[in-house]
């Protein structure tokens, strides 16, 4: 059975790719719970937290992190989740570890409809200028020279 | 407007507590979601994930990590759930930054009563052989010495 965040990885699959380096790609969740949904996924694969080396751990939850904080403190977002579900039972539906990282717009928008290229493209623009935080936050905690 | 986390760390509130170690404190939440619900929490206080530091995201993230590798590797749980809530309106209820690990054990016991005493010490006793695999993990991520 192929794994999809593998071929995303690969370039197999198509996706919205917001970054990509240190072992990480960030991409926009196909399935968006809200404007700006992401999914922090390391390359290679491993099934969810548990199985995850610590350190490609701090580096997904720090690239989280960092998201987070651009969409609070810098895109005026008015609430953030960052999570990650292990298990069926605990609503993880594909078995490569990602970390969501959810925006709250206060517009009640909290559908789930597939993701259409016009908002996508909106989303990428949207997040363009900030993409150094993950970066600047990676290099911040020690976690990359 | 005292933080009740700010009390409990400082010895002024009463809790349950799991971890103490560089830089944070783990203890059971008082509310929980399921049979071992946990809260990661920096001594030191930040509102939230925006304005923690990046280092000390690193070190509360991987802890969380472990918690969620001992729930679901070592005891038995079937899901786990790993998370932060930033803002009123994605969920958060104390500004003071932590991370919820909340196991899912497959009974359906997803309430939210009180804490008992009796609970919290089972969950205490449950855990107390795997607390050195917080350490295991903070320094396998190359955080601490």
């Amino acid at each position: 059975m192929a794994c999809i965040f593998c071929s995303i990885a690969a370039g197999e699959a198509e996706s919205y790719q917001v970054y990509r380096g240190h072992g990480l790609m960030v991409i926009l969740d196909k399935y968006p719970v809200s404007r700006g949904h992401l999914l922090v996924i390391p390359v290679e694969h491993y099934e969810a937290v548990q199985d995850t080396p610590p350190r490609l751990l701090a580096k997904a939850w720090v690239a989280a992190s960092a998201l987070a904080h651009v969409y609070r403190s810098r895109l005026g977002a008015r609430g953030v989740k960052v999570l990650t579900n292990s298990g069926r039972i605990a609503g993880q539906v594909i078995f490569h570890f990602h970390i969501h990282v959810i925006p709250y717009w206060g517009d009640g928008q909290l559908g789930r409809g597939v993701l259409t290229r016009e908002e996508a493209l909106s989303v990428l623009e949207m997040l363009e200028p900030h993409k150094g935080v993950v970066e600047e936050y990676l290099k911040g905690a020690g976690l990359v020279g």
